[in-house]
């Protein structure tokens, strides 16, 4: 182990992200949950009411790590009123520089790369921590502190996470987007959406044995003009059928490029 | 049981959908699977070597239950070329009505609503069976016939089918091709894809405790713009750019639609 003792962290914010990582800690030995800030007064989980709580800025204590949980356009600022200097402060963004973080502290990045709602479960054991510091010292307190949660520590650049973060927004919230559209085409028929799920399970089960280049099926794929074309007649909305068309063109270009 | 004696049922063709059901039915001791036609003389498993294969259409045996599992386009055309009439003839197509079948034969459809894989293990209780006949007896037939493998047997009309196919475009296809871009994205920085794979999984599974409208996040929700504009200068290629504002556009339609 690298600190001696045992490492305190301190919650800046408690929303989703931190809420979850709050309880991943809280209920690890090797950790401890000093304190939880958030600028406005809230009530923490029954099972978190031993941990300290303050909404003013002054009275934040003194740990090893601090861990910024708020809106990204907001780190900065926020970064700058923190009484204190030469600290580790770091924050949980997938899309926001390392660098955003006030120079008075010293700076790091601590981002679990998954999706967070408040009434999900997380078993964070699987889920990657990507982690950059400006130092080693710096860095291996984040590694032993992302191993305490997860078996996937793995160190990434500002500049490596601004491209995962774009990877993440397609493969969750522009695929969400895709079951959202579904759903809208199966109600308008009073058709469950429940009858697709088996398949949207298998669809991301797949990436476990096949890539996605090997996983892709479909008429856009086969190149099945008639299927298209009844498609893009049932489509009423102009948007799902420019949706419907400029994916189809993609997969179309993506398999010429495979050739 | 509406049948006293054992089921029996002919495969037609022997790709993915065949395969899979041919392997589901053959390991049930209620049914039995009299043979396999196939145009072309193809090795059936090492497990199915008992059952009879014929590449002749003349040699076809008399059963409860003929599946078509052939090309889409090729439906009709061969369904012409069966040297008998008035017995059940089904195909497991989504997007092929029940009508293309030749009217010598009893018609229906037996579209398991998943997507295969040559190399993929399928546990079949869990996939809906979208069922049509013309007949109430042959509709039984096929409920009986579906209840053997599957959990979830639903009568399904040729015109709702065509809606679940599209709708399963989106949500397979589609979807898939997003995994692709998110990957080709990676690629170009060496970052691994399977940093994903947990995200990936969890914006699946998540669909069990919330809709997709509530399970939505991200950038073109929260309308990010800063973000937003980040990512369409990371995105080099032209037609990811063009697929990230269409698909953002369309997250923040349906977010007015809400409001």
């Amino acid at each position: 182990m690298y600190f001696s003792s045992m490492l305190s962290v301190v919650f800046l914010g408690f929303g989703n992200v931190n809420r979850h990582l709050c309880e991943a800690f809280f209920s690890s030995e090797k950790i401890e949950v000093l304190q939880v800030y958030n600028r406005t007064i809230i009530e923490l989980p029954p099972s978190h009411i031993s941990i300290n709580f303050t909404n003013e800025v002054q009275k934040i204590k003194k740990a090893d790590v601090y861990i910024i949980g708020i809106a990204d356009d907001a780190i900065s600022s926020f970064s700058e009123t923190l009484p204190f200097s030469d600290r580790l402060v770091v924050h949980t963004s997938g899309s926001v520089l390392m660098d955003s973080i006030s120079n008075k502290n010293r700076k790091g990045v601590f981002y679990p790369l998954q999706t967070f709602s408040k009434s999900r479960k997380v078993n964070f054991s699987e889920i990657p921590i990507c982690i950059e510091a400006e130092s080693e010292s710096d860095l291996k307190i984040l590694q032993e502190m992302g191993e305490i949660i997860s078996e996937k520590v793995v160190e990434i650049s500002s500049e490596e996470r601004k491209k995962l973060h774009l990877a993440a927004v397609f493969v969750n919230n522009f695929v969400n987007h895709l079951y959202q559209i579904s759903e809208a085409i199966l109600e308008k028929d009073s058709l469950p959406f429940e009858l697709l799920k088996p398949l949207i399970k298998e669809t991301a089960a797949k990436l476990d044995t096949l890539s996605p280049t090997e996983a892709q099926t479909g008429p856009a794929k086969r190149n099945d003009l008639k299927t298209i074309e009844n498609h893009l007649y049932l489509l009423t909305e102009e948007n799902y059928k420019k949706l419907y068309q400029q994916l189809t063109k993609s997969i179309q270009n993506a398999q010429r490029e495979e050739l």
